[in-house]
């Protein structure tokens, strides 16, 4: 797939070549098109990898569902920073009439969004949020370490097949002393890095800030990259000028840790990390560099995902 | 565990023994808590039996976002049906002076939703929604078979752990001729029904109906039940009187071929019908009749779990 690995593919070409294959199945709205078995195949062998390569690590495992508590975000400041990206679950409230008049709206094409109100939920934003109340009081002097594989939710509708409304990332949260809380995170990096240029990806990785919103959010970036809080491991997949961000890594300092009372023995304020690898973009970004036929793929590779 | 196995649990006795034994974490609100690692492990080996169990009807898999292209409920009359259930996905579409007023709001505690207005997509309501449109245009002669395992979002906060607002369910769809597809619902109503009682559970099947909406739903569930269109497999695990659907079987006749233009070679519109195992309700199932130590499960349900 020489073709495959070097130049540009433009938007179209590298959906509809998804599409062809049966590795995506397009639905009516952007960004939540339906996986293929192959898809899915590859996307749980790669997270069964991240699951090797950390299992000396002893982290717990939960998994949440793909709504959460609304107050998260309210408590958090998602809603300062990332106010366009939230999805807020709404749901009817009424009684027979209103259910009457909500019908007659559906079945004569009107807009019927008025009829209804904001619930107790959200969609979860990013994989590590409904993981900070749970941990909530006195963490153990070692700290704690949790993994998770949860569906995430942004409104950005978009035809790039990369930019999903939907998609599922593999995280883990670290919580403890700084120092500790750092050295994890460093560590991560590389192994980040590590397993993905195993796989036969050109991964790189690099200082980075989070898309803000609004004027303020210009700001609030660039303190982002000063401070050195977030990282990211890039691969092309669309463009080798603009890589994908696979893989994300955020250093909180004591934020979470002061919002949700998690506290070090010593009683100061925890500090956390995460990290979290976009399961469905690693997976693009190996269809972008090996193909669309899993069994044409490098020997290597395939040993590596299919031992 | 005779204890577990005899007589009726409350719901905060048997959600109380779920959390203290970590199978599920709590969160702030209702039928949305976290599951834990033994939890999940259950729910996977119980999840890879169905596939096991299958594996010669060459379903073709897919997985779908827990959100999808809202006017797949407009179209199917859900929000006619369910008003009350369906979770719809509304986000913030404003400029910089409409972010600075929703935070604002957000941070003195004051209602924000009137700032968010609805988007395209809405929560999965039930796990073979987003295929009908998938499948649009003619079948083959013999039908078509599809499974998937999904997230769906039903809108009904309750403290009674089986009732949760969103789960998992591992759906078939089958797609054909009506002798075929109700052939079909049939084979399936009996390997339900086999696998739980091979899984130790006293499953019995009824005819069942869907918790329609108002006093016109009153009527419509009365048609379902009169017309045999839906059966359900239950299992006590809250009450004996009141045992939990976790399988559910609905026959639509043509409703969604017609909808959404899905025909058999001979251009009539095919008939559809579905079935659907609750996930979460089967696994709960298993601690409530088992005991809440996997290790200590009755040695032939081990065997069929962990082969």
């Amino acid at each position: 797939m020489s073709s495959a690995s070097s130049g540009t593919y433009d938007t179209t070409e590298f959906y509809e070549g998804l599409v062809r294959h049966g590795l995506i199945v397009p639905v009516r709205v952007q960004g939540a098109f339906g996986r293929g078995a192959v898809f899915e195949d590859v996307l749980e062998r790669f997270n069964a990898l991240i699951t090797q390569i950390s299992r000396d690590d002893g982290a717990e495992l939960y998994t949440f569902p793909p709504v959460i508590d609304r107050t998260i975000i309210e408590r958090t400041d998602y809603l300062d920073s990332f106010p366009h990206l939230a999805g807020t679950v709404f749901s009817f409230m009424g009684k027979d009439r209103e259910a009457k008049q909500l019908s007659d709206r559906v079945h004569a094409g009107e807009p019927w969004g008025d009829l209804q109100g904001i619930t107790d939920v959200c969609l979860n934003p990013a994989a590590c949020y409904p993981v900070y109340p749970v941990i909530r009081g006195t963490l153990p002097e070692r700290g704690r370490l949790i993994t998770m594989t949860n569906w995430v939710y942004r409104h950005e509708p978009s035809p790039e097949p990369t930019r999903m409304q939907s998609f599922r990332v593999r995280e883990f949260v670290r919580a403890g002393h700084p120092d500790a809380v750092v050295a994890w995170r460093d560590q991560w990096l590389e192994r980040g890095l590590g397993l993905l240029k195993e796989l036969g990806l050109p991964a790189r990785s690099d200082v980075a800030s989070d898309p803000f919103f609004g004027r303020k959010g210009r700001m609030l970036a660039e303190g982002q990259r000063a401070q050195k809080l977030k990282f990211e491991v890039l691969v092309p997949v669309i463009s080798e000028e603009n890589p994908t961000a696979v893989c994300s890594f955020n250093y909180h300092h004591d934020h979470f840790g002061r919002v949700f009372e998690i506290h070090t023995p010593a009683n100061e304020a925890a500090h956390t990390a995460c990290l979290g690898f976009g399961l469905e973009r690693c997976v693009m970004a190996l269809f972008r560099h090996h193909g669309f036929v899993p069994a044409d793929w490098p020997a290597a590779v395939r040993a590596r995902l299919w031992p």
